[in-house]
């Protein structure tokens, strides 16, 4: 089954995510329990460049399952996407024979797996690894079950303090492109409202729909928005409202990076740990350009072609129209 | 669409798990807005026959979705599966013209459902609500995902200490008949080894493979024990292993009805809300002696006669052997 | 000893802190086991002045000792603090002959506590409940140790993704006159450097701090920053060092309220517990016009006249200096 | 000031607590701020007689404070309480010309460093570190505040499940001597009793209250019960108030080694800091032979001679009447 790859090296990139540790550890010993020799990149496609490369044992990978962030470090690296970047990647890569790779990371990441991989030859395996649940070929992206964890512990300890006041919470989540987070967080935090990227909310609807939780008697009430609501930032919204809607005082929060750390929870260690076992055994097998990714309950195979093709997510119906249903 | 279903009740049945309070309170709002009148029962089929039923209003679900427990309470009720108990429970319903029924709970819970539903008419509709997740037609059963990170939670504070004395901790969790919980916080947890229901583990394999993590200069070894496994409880296990084994100090912990507890996860906040919403607009559309359950990531209806019939849960084989290959 | 104190009420002002519903629960049956009528008062003063009093029976008080906010509310409330204000409350409280009053809150709150009895003979007693630490007549303040685990537990997770990106972070906590929580997370948290309203630090200062941290090697660096401080916000701190210190990217966090909230700590939860049952004693003895308060691991009692004319905190020496010293 | 001490070791016996690393950072990195040269023992005193003795600079204590355990490791060490054992420590303490000794602990361990300093003139101070906070000198010991919130949150997450099913639930928590744990955990989680080593209840008694609770309706009961309490462990209890009271069902949860674990609490890790610098700042003066504490909000100096002939802690009196009256 092995088709000779006898050195496989492991590197996360883009945005730090939890469960990257759980996919590092479960990488190095897939491999050094089949036999490869394996190595560690430090700080993403700049450490390919950088030759900051080590070899890594089993015990270098012990008691950091449970940790956040990612003990290889990560960074964005631009020189990478050059012709000349690549070329210097691909010296170091082969002055230690290494013929695997490993990339935990976004779509950014994959980009680049799939030009280097298809140029010079070397077998690539991506690990979806984003707290933003943005990537199509998984069901769920490694370290968005901690973030959605996170944003709700902290939403339920605004809520004490929004109902202690008779307030009024905007509170802004990370999103950019993807309402995943705040949909989400919308519907397991109990909140009155959720601003989306995907869709257009008026604040005459807004405020139209506080109006109504004022009326039933609601003692608080929650915003949820995305980043990259079209009408703005947390605070402009919460501006703009304030403006026409008086029943209660008005504070706003963003969560900000809090919500990429943490210790993982049990789904995103057991799933950086599905991952990355998978994703060395397919190199194994000879796979590559291809990702691995959660689809139900099984782990699926996906060209990084498809993959970056092909539209990451969509907001589930029921889910949008819960955030309405349920917060009466 | 709405099969003149007018009067919905819910309960809870069987063992607590957390998320039941985030699904009383979808089923309770989804019904309200589409117009019907929603009543709770306390104490699960008990309540039905003891006339213990309550009429419940938006307000009486504000503030309980983050709540562990079940603020109708449960119990696990003999009585009502008898004829006897079924024709009391059915008048109290009638006397209040309850024409739908939403249950969460187990297979038990969903046996009476079936049974009640066949027998007197009433529309009935499952939530799988248990933290064993071990019911056939969702991937995930409520209040599985919170007890997942309690548990690993509590492992990790024992392996803090378990390395600080260089020691062998047995750690007994949930799981009578399904190993699904031990086997999945065993590779979340990073433990040396897992004892399931499903499988023989003999004394003298568990022995050799603490020896193989001595030799390799493990500093300290955690095996997971499920309840039901065949070789005895975790201290029973322990004291064979301490016969053979000296390596280490060797210390148990039964975790017990702490796993049961504590403020839901998102995903199980996410999943009772879901499934509490789709139990009650399956209501409405006629549908009866049903359970909705989630598949990948999509609510899916499942005949209670197929939910009861199929077999649950089967341990992932990639899992089973990252217990293996993981922990070297 | 009972000095004919039959009928109390309990009421919680200012900002809500974790740990007021410990002490209303620990008012409400110290009062009941000594045979009085215990009442209610919703929203702080508002609620004497609106007449919004409920009587508490032993049961109303069931299951709140853990959670966070208040569920008597809170508000400031300046019509209180008229002539006119304080009339309209005694008379409301002459209604129910309630003969003794305890009001959790902060300074404000003691101020008019302070007037209120001294004006009409109503016995008062204050229990110091804010999360700012900064009042005088005990060592801690009902809240304060909720808001550091938070704060702290805040910053453990921005330390992921700082280290996995060698960033430099600016976490902004509350404090507008008072550096206590600053100081004390700076300490906790390992942090690089604090800014506090008590002390002048030049953005020159700063940056050196900063410089040798990266000399010697720190991947990275987080800054806390009360919001007090003179030199402005976290942003403003923030744009200014980056202006001269580019070793690392520059990233802000607000907590804000996130502060405010979440169930309280075990420390908390005795401390309310102990206050709450205190003050209701003291009322029974004939004490008024005073609070109580946690000195070392004792109840003491100070006069409101001491408690608020006496300056209320000063950092700690050996904290001060340990900020420099441990960040080495 | 400098007393010419210039090499300082620092080691954690006895049982681990959390803060232990936060305690370790702040010896070494003062140690070194003020030019001395650090060293680490591993495995409490039994590294001094296995020469098991590392350097440490600053970055080795970079991200533990936050840290469970002990990143030295601890143990119990018979063979350094004989002449032999000690000479050997000596002998290798001297080989590096270590002139000063942190020991971090409980009281065989401030034992040992009593004789051992007095015998071999090095310069020991010792750190109060155990969860038992069961020493004279500080008003709380390293690991305390963390290990009764661990405690809390367990009761809380059981609560949850007693509450759901009318239950009564007996919690053993740590305390073979001393009822410290148990009764402040129970009056934090409103325990309906607390049964402690210092203090004999009845089986009668116990079934008495538990009676009235039942009568006042209240829907579960939780009984803390500490390691020692002289009528047996919780099994033993819960057997022996079943067989006369049977309102409730039964069930029985032992904590064990959970409470030793976990990231530290706020208050532990400045405990820790603050104690840890007090400690290398007395070396430095001179001092030997004694340990640092907290008094109050202040760190103060206890001769280890007074530290080990004085009774440590005595239960609170207020606390002890508080689980009655506060438990109605």
């Amino acid at each position: 089954m092995n088709q000779n790859i006898n050195n496989i090296a492991v590197l996360t990139s883009g945005g730090d995510a939890p469960g990257m540790n759980a996919c590092i550890r479960a990488v190095v010993r897939t491999g050094i329990y089949n036999g490869a020799n394996m190595f560690g990149v430090k700080q993403g496609y700049q450490g390919l460049i950088d030759d900051n490369i080590i070899p890594m044992d089993a015990r270098s990978v012990s008691n950091i399952i449970h940790l956040g962030g990612t003990i290889l470090k990560t960074a964005r690296c631009k020189p990478f996407m050059t012709e000349e970047g690549m070329q210097t990647a691909y010296n170091h890569l082969k002055a230690r024979n290494i013929d695997g790779l490993v990339v935990i990371g976004g779509d950014g990441t994959f980009t680049g797996a799939k030009i280097f991989s298809e140029k010079f030859g070397v077998k690539v395996m991506g690990v979806p690894g984003t707290i933003d649940n943005d990537l199509f070929g998984s069901d769920f992206t490694l370290g968005y079950d901690t973030a959605m964890n996170t944003v709700i512990e902290a939403i339920d300890k605004i809520r004490d303090t929004a109902d202690a006041h008779d307030r009024l919470f905007f509170i802004e989540v990370m999103g950019r492109d993807s309402g995943c987070i705040a949909l989400r967080s919308g519907v397991a935090s109990g909140a009155e409202a959720v601003l989306l990227p995907e869709k257009q909310t008026s604040i005459d609807e807004l405020v139209n729909q506080l109006e109504i939780g004022a009326l039933t008697k609601k003692s608080s009430s929650i915003v949820i928005v995305a980043e990259g609501h079209k009408a703005g930032g947390a605070y402009d919204i919460a501006k703009k409202v304030k403006e026409r809607f008086n029943h209660y005082d008005t504070k706003v929060t963003i969560l900000g990076h809090l919500q990429r750390g943490g210790s993982p929870s049990s789904a995103d260690r057991i799933l950086g740990s599905r991952l990355g076992f998978a994703a060395v055994n397919e190199l194994f097998k000879g796979t590559t350009a291809a990702m691995v990714g959660l689809r139900g309950n099984d782990v699926k195979v996906t060209s990084l072609e498809e993959a970056l093709t092909k539209h990451s997510f969509k907001l589930e119906d029921d889910l949008l129209e819960m955030t309405k249903v349920l917060s009466i």
